[in-house]
This record gives structure tokens, sequence and C-alpha cells, in this order.
């Protein structure tokens, strides 16, 4: 059925790649590391978008957008990030090509750039030399910006949606008069995307501080959403920097105190970006497939009209105009973006009915509806779910006339099966690790292993250089009793969690 | 009332920076040319975006995204593209920044680019090397797609919204197997932005082709959307062009006909920007700043309650919250893009009633609601449409239970008169000149000038360089009887739009 698919026991990686290609959502471009987001990837990212953006909303955060370019000096003003992203920067030193007669086109040596504009690999630092104007009283504060925009890090090694030179992504930068108040902000925010990868995402999620080794540059600490794949391996999916006032002091942000005073502002910031949908892939999909969940599915249900004659199609398609224009007609509510349901009727005749089944199956539609003569004499239908593959998920003798209601429920279903199965799958795999000898053994086997560490930088190092395993997060909600580091024996006040990661 | 803003009558474009100044639509940024859309300006697009998405989807369109990156080599496959744009491109040389102990961050002289990239100026070269892979026979065309992007054009001479280096847009990019379909796509994609212009922006345009001379780099011939501003000058709202087999040849993208021949395929390409953020302002603002129209208006009503004192602004809070609660429960429908009514309280007591009415009228809320102590004993309040400015805009003693029907009704009127205002101007301002003499002196007063002209790019030329004035565009609607050009004498099909445009 799906011999496109390369099966994920037999080669893990190869398989997400034909995901990504044979469900139409991404393409390696002939640009280096640059990818071209297909349609049915970029939709899937217009629903991530939707979701995220109304919760930054609910959240008191307003949308803008701020230049691409950023000159050279301002990233040299944060002497750490500039050290993070000095060796990943597209710089842009030219303004204009030339062509002249005769000669091929080539960039025009009298016109280079007094200072070098780098592409915004970030943008706390055009951002915050904006934020310069902005902020002159207290009154001006907290300020709530979120931006969506396409940044460039010049990664060596891509790979779609996980890793790619250019990105998408979301970055809010926000503005406090006081550190409590944007602490506060950087563990809300990191609640927000928590909320949104285990609701819409149906990807359960550890929440907690990186250790320092992991942090992002120019923060004091960075909290995330990391999230366990089947292969076994974390993916870091969203992190919220705490930033101290770093960059209201490199580039002079002070405002006046209530009691009129001068200080520095307080600064977080925090992103997700289009890597979720490698996570998404990666959590949830198949030997068959996409599998996504109907809050992020573009299309939520495709109609199979069956019949091998055009007498035997007629009331086929006529059940299934029926059936979607119901289905359509179910009041919009939260749980589909207050979109209507989306319903596609497929007319492949020419194909077997496996045949097409098998397409939308790859492409992750969570319902398929098969109508054919003999449901029509029963006025039912079949339901498949694209969660549950083969025989199992499939329903016959649906009464027509109780099928968009009970799709409407299925969907639901679907969303909340999809998060237990995943949760399920992460415990099943979560070990504890009480020495460094078990916890060689045990980081050959898939999942997050929870130990003692003693907080430095230095054993995290050996730890990583030993075994390729990092420390994905320090849980807020994991086991708090204290013990002594696997590898020192020096005193640790809580396990935290290793994993080997994308 | 509005000292921020300079009048209209006094200087125009003073006045014009002021409003997005003051109503918080953009600022320059420190990087030469770019802007920052602030969070009122972002609002306008979001909502946009929006309304355009929603009619490209219904037109059977699909959102892809493609890199920000064009080799050099990609810009001179299509000559006529290449001289067109090779003049405003930024340059990507290196992919790597240093910083050497001591020494100041600079460019990696050993990180250059084999090739250099430009950063796209529009994505025609790009997304056609992509086609190749995607296009073999016609079962995969029509191929209707259609980006969200930031672009970046190298401009020497900017100005918010209107001419900026880099700015906002969507390009839809179609392949089709004939050029009649390709034709049909062009003139439809262009009625959309007539549509949008008209229904959602209020904003009235002429629609035709553009003369040869202002056509698009590549194209064979451009379609345009073209308004006229309250100065009399006018604005280039939106562009469709037919690309015929131009870039398919530049980048070799074939496909398999019916009966089994090889065919290049057919192109269109269509954009808008957020240079219609600048064509709204100019279109319906007045010398209080923002008038926008309710259906791009991100808050559509503010209510002010007001008191002297606590006793007296209790009652007027709650009712201000009953109404606010009422319109917010008002059936979400396509004038509102399926989302809730938008409405703030305001509580800037410690301001003057007036101050706090000229704050969102500067904004453009399209309606404000005034309920005060004297309203509360009546069970009404006070209603002002901010596109009619002063006493004859505001109706006193609503009944507050009618209020939110009132409003209602009011928003969609607000929409049509606007419209109607904005078209009225452009028909007084629109004249027919018969000789070249009357037309340079008629081109000296504001608006668009009918006449004969013989086709030539020669005669074309020397108008402009004469009067300032461009051929804006060849109207499908405008009068249809020859005549011979006003210059030359030549013979002339039918007469053509002139005016001085930004």
């Amino acid at each position: 059925m799906a011999e496109k698919i390369t099966p994920r026991a037999k080669d893990y990686p190869q398989w997400y790649l034909d995901v990504v290609q044979e469900a139409g959502l991404a393409d390696n471009s002939d640009v280096r590391g640059c990818m071209v987001i297909k349609p049915t990837g970029y939709a899937l990212w217009e629903k991530m978008q939707r979701g995220l953006d109304k919760l930054f909303k609910d959240t008191g955060h307003v949308n803008a957008y701020f230049p691409l370019f950023i000159p050279m000096s301002y990233l040299a003003k944060e002497e750490e990030m500039a050290e993070g992203f000095a060796k990943e920067c597209a710089v842009v030193t030219h303004y204009r090509l030339k062509a002249d007669k005769g000669v091929p086109l080539h960039v025009d040596p009298e016109a280079k750039l007094e200072e070098p504009l780098i592409i915004r690999p970030t943008s706390e630092t055009i951002i915050w030399n904006t934020y310069k104007k902005w902020i002159q009283s207290h009154a001006d504060l907290p300020l709530l910006i979120n931006q969506w925009a396409n940044v460039v890090r010049w990664e060596m090694r891509t790979r779609l949606f996980l890793r790619t030179a250019e990105f998408l992504w979301q970055e809010g930068h926000t503005a406090h008069a006081t550190g409590k108040e944007a602490e506060e902000e950087t563990h809300k925010m990191v609640r927000v995307y928590q909320q949104f990868a285990e609701e819409f995402m149906a990807m359960p999620v550890l929440v907690g501080p990186k250790s320092d080794g992991q942090k992002f540059p120019g923060a004091i600490y960075t909290l995330c959403i990391e999230a366990l794949m089947q292969d076994g391996k974390a993916l870091q999916a969203g992190t919220s920097h705490f930033l101290g006032q770093n960059f209201a002091k490199a580039f002079d942000v002070k405002f006046t105190t209530a009691d009129n005073k001068k200080e520095y502002a307080w600064a977080t910031s925090w992103g997700v970006s289009t890597r979720l949908i490698g996570g998404l892939i990666m959590t949830h999909s198949d030997d068959n497939g996409l599998v996504v969940p109907p809050r992020l599915a573009p299309l939520h249900v495709v109609i199979c009209p069956l019949g091998r004659t055009e007498a035997e199609r007629g009331p086929s398609i006529a059940a299934a105009e029926k059936l979607a224009a119901e289905l359509r007609a179910i009041p919009r509510d939260d749980f589909y973006g207050y979109e209507p349901i989306s319903v596609k009727i497929d007319t492949m005749f020419d194909k077997q009915p496996g045949y097409r089944y098998a397409e939308y199956e790859l492409r992750g539609v969570p319902v398929r509806v098969e109508i054919g003569p003999k449901d029509i004499e029963k006025a039912a239908c079949a339901v498949a779910r694209r969660d549950v593959p083969g025989k199992d998920g499939k329903k016959f003798g649906i009464p027509l006339a109780d099928a968009a209601g009970y799709i409407d429920t299925l969907l639901r279903d679907i969303q909340k099966s999809l998060f237990e199965k995943a949760k399920k799958h992460r415990e099943s795999t979560t070990r504890t690790a009480n020495s460094y000898d078990e916890f060689k053994q045990m980081i050959e086997q898939p999942g997050f292993i929870y130990a003692h560490w003693d907080g430095t930088r230095e054993t995290e190092d050996k730890i990583q250089e030993e075994t390729k395993a990092t420390i994905r997060c320090i849980p807020f909600d994991g086991p708090t009793e204290p013990g002594t580091c696997m590898v020192t024996g020096k005193p640790s006040a809580k396990r935290v969690v290793f994993a080997r990661a994308y």
C-alpha cells in the first residue's frame, strides 16, 4: 500500500524524508540549505500560526514587523550574542549588480555598503535598538510584541524543517519595568508553548530550564519545551528566554520609574519555528505516511464515493455532497479555529479504491468516509480514522443521517487519542539511571533518562562527549529528591533529563 | 484638537508622515530605507492579509514558501528581469563573521560564497527554477500558488509604506497549459484586486493594462489597479502580469500535453504590498488623523464611559461593559471576517473627554460611543462616526437597548459611505483633455486626465519629461471612441488615463 515510504523500523531518518516528500510538505531547493515549503506543508504552518497567534493575543501580545537587515555593529554590542551567531551569518556587502554590454551579470564593486548588514538570525539587537525610541517612561511598559518572520542561520548540516539555513518562525520580544515581571512573562510564554504543543499538536512536552551550557546567547536563563520523538530522540520544540537587562544595557534603553529614577528595562524573548512541523511528523506519523491531529489538519475529512458505473456513482456522489454540506454547517468553534470543518469529495474514479485511500492516508487526512452502492442501500457509510491504521480504525454501517455528528465527535476523539498515545510512548521509554555505567547502557536505548548531575559545565560536556547525550531540561514537574552526580559524586539538587537529540 | 497633524491643505506630504507617525503605524528604522511596522500598522496589514488570502483561496489558490535567496545566475537567465532589478539588489557575498581576540567583529574573508546570492526583489526566477521539478505533465497544471513574503529593492528615495527597501507583499505565481488560460488568470486576479480595493479598502480603482513603457520586466503585458489619492496623484496599487512562456523558457519548464507533445508552460504573476497601507491612508484620512474602513479596522468601536466622580463613573462603566458584550455577541459574518466585532472600553478618566476622543480619532477607530451620567439617566448614549468629523457625525440619545444593532448597521454604512465619497472625489477630479496645451494646463490640477495617445514609447517619454505625468492605465471601462494623439496627431484607438503618481 505505502511502498513509497521506507518503514520506520528499517531506517527512521529515511522514513522521515519520505514522509516529508511523499505527503508534499517540503523540498530541498537548489539554494544551499534553504527549503521550499510546499502547499501541504505551508497549510500546516498556517494552521499552527493561527493557533499560536490567538494564544499570543489572548495573553495581551500584539504583532509588529522589524527589518530583515541588522547592521554588523548592532550584533557586536551584545558580546555573547555576537559570539553565538557570528559563525553562521549571511552577510550583505553590496547593494547593486551590474550588467555591462558583453559582460555577464556581476556584483558592482562600486556599490559596496559602508557597513555590512547581516540577515537576522534572531532580532533582539534590531528590536532593542528600536525600543530605545519607544521606551521613555514606566507608562510605556510592558511592551508585549511578537513578530512572524523569516530568519537565516548558515547551518552546515541541514535537514528539512528540523534545521535549515532559512526558516520561518515567530519571535516575541517583551520589555518590562521589573525583573520579576519579565521572569513571569518568561514562564508564562513557555506555558503557552506547552499548551500549544499539547492541545494543538497533541505532542506532550517536558517544561523547564535548560542547563547553562544549553542556554541562548545573551540570556540569563532559557526555559524550553522538550518533546520525545518516536525514535526516542529528543526535540527542542520552543524556548523562552529571560534576558535580564543585557539588551537594555547594550542599546541603552532606560525608562523613568514611577518614583522618577532611571532604570534599564528588563527583557524576554521566545520563539518557535517551522521546526515544529518536523516534531509533528515524528510524533504521530506512521509507515503509511503523515498523521495530523485534527486541530491542525488543513483538510479534516475526505469523502470517497464509490461505484463501478455512472449509475452506481450518482447516488454515492449525491450522498457525499449531502454529508459534506452537513459537516461544513457544523457551528464554528474553538476546536476548529472558528473555521468550517474542511471537507473534500474525492472523485478519482479511474483509480482503485485502495489507491485512493492510500493517497489520503499518505497525506494524513484524519477521517475518511467511504460511500458505495451497498452503503447507499442501507443509507449508511464507512468511516475510517487515520490514527488507527487498518481494519481496527474503520467502522461500517454508520447511518448517513448520523454521520456528520459521528465524525465531529470522532475528530475530537482522535485529537485526545493522539496525545494519549504519544504520552504513553514517552512514559514507557523514560527511565532513571543511578550510576554512570547504567546511564551509558540506557542511552543506547530510546527515550529520556532522569539522572543526577553536579550542575557544572565540565560534567555536562564530558557526558556529551562520551555518550552524545545532552541535558534536555531540568523539568519543573520532575522528581525532586536530591542525590549525587552520577559522574563526579558531587551533590545534585534534583535529577535532570538527558537524551540524544535532534 | 489635532495639532499633532499638519493640515492637508498646508503640506500634504508632511500630513501623510504625521498620520503615519501619530497613529502609530510605522517608523523609519536606523537601517537605511527599511521601516519598522508598528503594532497598529501591522494589525491593519493582518486584516488586509486575511481579506486577500480568503479571496485567493476562494479562487482556487494555495500558499507556499520559497527561499529568500536567489543565486545571481538565476536572475541572469531572464534578460529583462536582470536589467530591471540588477540596479537595486541587496547582495549576500559571505556566510560568516569573525571576532578574533582583540579585533572588532568583521566579515570573515575566508567565508566568501562561490556564487553571490541576491535577496529576492520578486520571486519569478527561484519559483520557476522549482516549478521545473513540479511540472512534468498537463495533469500537474494549472499550478495556482501564492506566497506571503518580504522582498528587498534597494530604492534610493524611500517613504514609509509607499516605497521602502524592504517591504511585505504577496506574490502569486501560476503555471498553465495554455496561453489563453494564463491570460484568463491574469485578468481574474486583477479583478480580485479590484474587489479587495473597493469592497475592503473602500478605495475605487481603475482597471486596465499598463502601457508597454510601464510594464513589469519580463512580462508580455501588465494589468493594474490604479487609485487616486486625495491630493490628486495616482497610486499603482496592484499589478497582475501575463508572462507568456518567458520564464518557462528561461528555466526550461516543459510539460507533456494531452496529445503527448512537449510544450513550455505559460505563466502569470501578481502582487500587492504594504504600499496598500499608504493608499488606504491617502484615500480616507483627514486632518484629525487616520480613517479606516470598518472591514479593515483592527478596532471597530471604542466606548468612552464618562464621569467626574467614582459614583458617576460606576454606572457608565457598567453600561459600557454591557454594550461591549452585546457588540461582541453579534454573530460573526463575512463583513467582520468571521471574527467578533472588536470593542475597547477606554478608561483614561484622568484626561479630559476631548483629549480621549481626539486620541481615538487620531487612530481611526470607526465608531466612538460616549456614555456619561446624563446619558445613564435617559438609558441612552451618544454615537460618533469617525468618517464624518465634528457635530454632524455624532448622534445623541441612542437608547442603550438599541445601541448594538445601531452600531452594527452604522459600521456597514460607514464602509459604503467611504467608498462613495472616494469615488465622488475621483469623478469630480477626472477630466478629458483634447489638446496637449489643454493637457499641460490640466495636469497642474489634481486628478486623472483622459487623453488620446499614439501608443508609442517615444510620445509617452516626451509627455513624462515635459509634464511629469505618466500613463496610469488603459482602462477596460473607459471611453472607447477613437481619436488622434494629442502630441503627434497620429491615430489613437481610445483614450488612456494620465496622472502624476506616487
